[in-house]
């Protein structure tokens, strides 16, 4: 199999050439120019732009679309060419993609430049009367993530090229290749909590005013809100108090300033700005301030066809039956749910992250062939979500 | 008035003799044989010794009594010829005192070399006939104070020596010499509160347990005892949080570990022992532990005949009215109580472990005055506590 025919190339020949392109976010240049030279032969139009300025960019974003016979259905595929820092302590060199046994090393191998390779490998079997198929793309979903998916998404809707489903190929399964795949992602709020008193001596606490014993009402009154109850596809919503600062070293002076932060992880009976102004109202009842800082927005993309065709393709491939999931963290789907519905799955995560991250190459062939399924029903029409 | 005949020296002339002896705690030496030379011609026969060991000794103390006629009451004065560090930025040099217009400088002017020169001045006054006069002189009172008054107090009961009343002379004065004597001090505990957790990601709280949560029930509890409401003579006790602890970067991360620090001045319904195993009961209800640290117990002298005489000797040398306090820090006080009444009064502390203390040399010759009234008052038995 040579390495100039592309489109002949393996799974793993694809994820190799992208892995071979280093790329910690934000991703620039070359690891575009390499998957543009995938999709060109296989008749997509490619737009790249850059987007943003400094500090949140400029990033470079990819679009890739071929279009099927007027009137048929889009399915997207949405990641990231961008990786987090190798960090020390690899036995590769994090960007020479190394074949050991039966696993590819490098950055980038799960997360994600394995799963584009896949994707790419699954649509060169499909052919382009089935319908239309689009890549989007991004430098920056592993930093700030303010110029990518949703530099993307303004570019999709000026054009009206908008999905009916959208798959995001973050490497969602746990143990094994398709035991998980998310249907929703919790949205996550910090909020910076303040209080500002006055100092003075333990000896006379009617010159001063401890604005500690206020940060601890405040914070037991935050510690007993019941948020939820949890919901048919979302654990209950979450607070956690992560931080406390006052710092004062003088066992007999009142200090003049304490400090807490929260973390709220909260399912889709929310929204950020709601929960910021809640905890806000009750900083402020106890004489504080809060200031809330919001990382993503809860969505949910409920169980229905979209999760029943993707379910099946994982169940003919690996024989695994995948649990529906919105554990974890944040990606970019929660903004790429405002076009759509929208899916996670992808590879194994377990060295996500990591020195020394890899992939099972026979995961690789395995994802090209749920891809290919997934796709193929998606654009017959039975991905309609119910 | 010649410096070589102490007897004749007014109080100035004494108060400059023993600023004139550097004595930064803990005080040895020099200072002690300045004192000795001003009490001997006085009749009093002097014990000097070195009590303690490292970290908090050695200290040299010194106990000066002059008997009166068998079977007459013994009056006491306490005091300490240390002094705290003198600092930088003062005017004229800490150790050499100086007078300037109707101010005499020098570190220990008014806490308490000052207080001692008064107490001297007064007794070469008072006949011997009048009843026993004793000087219970630490050098470490500033310090740690383990081996000072309390090797003090351990040698007068060996000899028997037991006081019917002490006056300490700490400066109790505030705006002008009178104003206050100290009946009864309260007592002083820190607190240090730890939670050990268990470290997690906030998007997976069940595999974490945050220590700030009980941390913060914790505290909450602690904040809302009510101690007591307050006494005829002390205000209520109270509780402070003073400082807070976690140290964690990471907004994602619960921490592993959270910690306070409370601290408590109580006054005489309580003891330091009773409210570190109160606040560790609540403590280890909430998962933490507490680790007491008592720095005094609270006392009081109730008013009676011997706050009645000091009133009466202060008003017929200042026509001042003396309220009687029990604000404030702790002082040696808390442990001479175990011995007799004790009650303090001295110059005026503006002053008092700043840069440039100075005492008005009027003031030191209206408390010699003051000293010689009370103590005569005492011996007559007019003192003793109804």
């Amino acid at each position: 199999m040579s390495q100039t025919a592309p489109v002949a190339a393996s799974v793993t020949d694809l994820a190799e050439a992208l892995i071979a392109c280093p790329s910690v976010t934000p991703a620039m240049g070359m690891v575009f120019d390499c998957l543009e030279k995938q999709l060109t032969p296989l008749g997509f139009e490619v737009t790249r732009f850059v987007a943003g300025e400094a500090p949140d960019g400029p990033v470079e974003n990819l679009f890739a679309v071929r279009r099927g016979p007027d009137g048929s259905r889009h399915f997207a595929f949405a990641g990231h060419l961008d990786v987090v820092p190798p960090g020390d302590g690899w036995t590769t060199a994090p960007f020479l993609p190394e074949r050991r046994g039966d696993l590819l090393h490098g950055r980038g191998a799960v997360d994600m430049k394995g799963s584009i390779a896949a994707m790419v490998a699954a649509v060169r079997e499909i052919p382009s009367e089935a319908g239309t198929i689009s890549f989007v793309i991004t430098g920056d979903e592993e930093g700030p993530a303010r110029y990518g998916t949703l530099a993307l998404m303004d570019l999709m809707r000026e054009r009206g090229e908008i999905p009916d489903l959208c798959l995001v190929g973050e490497p969602t399964s746990v143990n094994r290749l398709g035991d998980t795949m998310k249907i929703g992602r919790r949205g996550s709020v910090n909020i910076f909590l303040d209080v500002e008193g006055v100092q003075g001596h333990v000896a006379y606490p009617h010159l001063a005013d401890n604005p500690v014993t206020k940060l601890v009402g405040m914070l037991a009154e935050l510690d007993a809100q019941v948020l939820d109850e949890g919901t048919d596809w979302f654990q209950a919503s979450n607070l956690e108090i992560t931080d406390l600062t006052v710092g004062n070293p003088a066992h007999n002076v009142i200090p003049a300033k304490a400090s807490a932060r929260i973390s709220i992880r909260f399912n889709d009976l929310h929204t950020g700005a709601e929960l910021g102004a809640r905890v806000t109202a009750i900083a402020e009842k106890h004489g504080g301030t809060a200031r809330p800082l919001i990382s993503g927005e809860a969505f949910l993309t409920e169980p229905g066809t979209f999760s029943a065709i993707l379910a099946e393709a994982i169940r003919a491939e690996t024989g695994v039956d995948p649990e529906l999931s919105t554990s974890g963290g944040t990606s970019d789907a929660r903004f790429l749910k405002d076009l759509c519905p929208v899916i996670e799955f992808g590879l194994c995560n377990a060295t996500m992250h990591k020195r020394d991250e890899a992939v099972a190459m026979a995961d690789l062939d395995a994802l090209a062939r749920i891809y290919r399924r997934v796709t193929e029903a998606a654009l017959s029409g039975s991905g309609a979500n119910s």
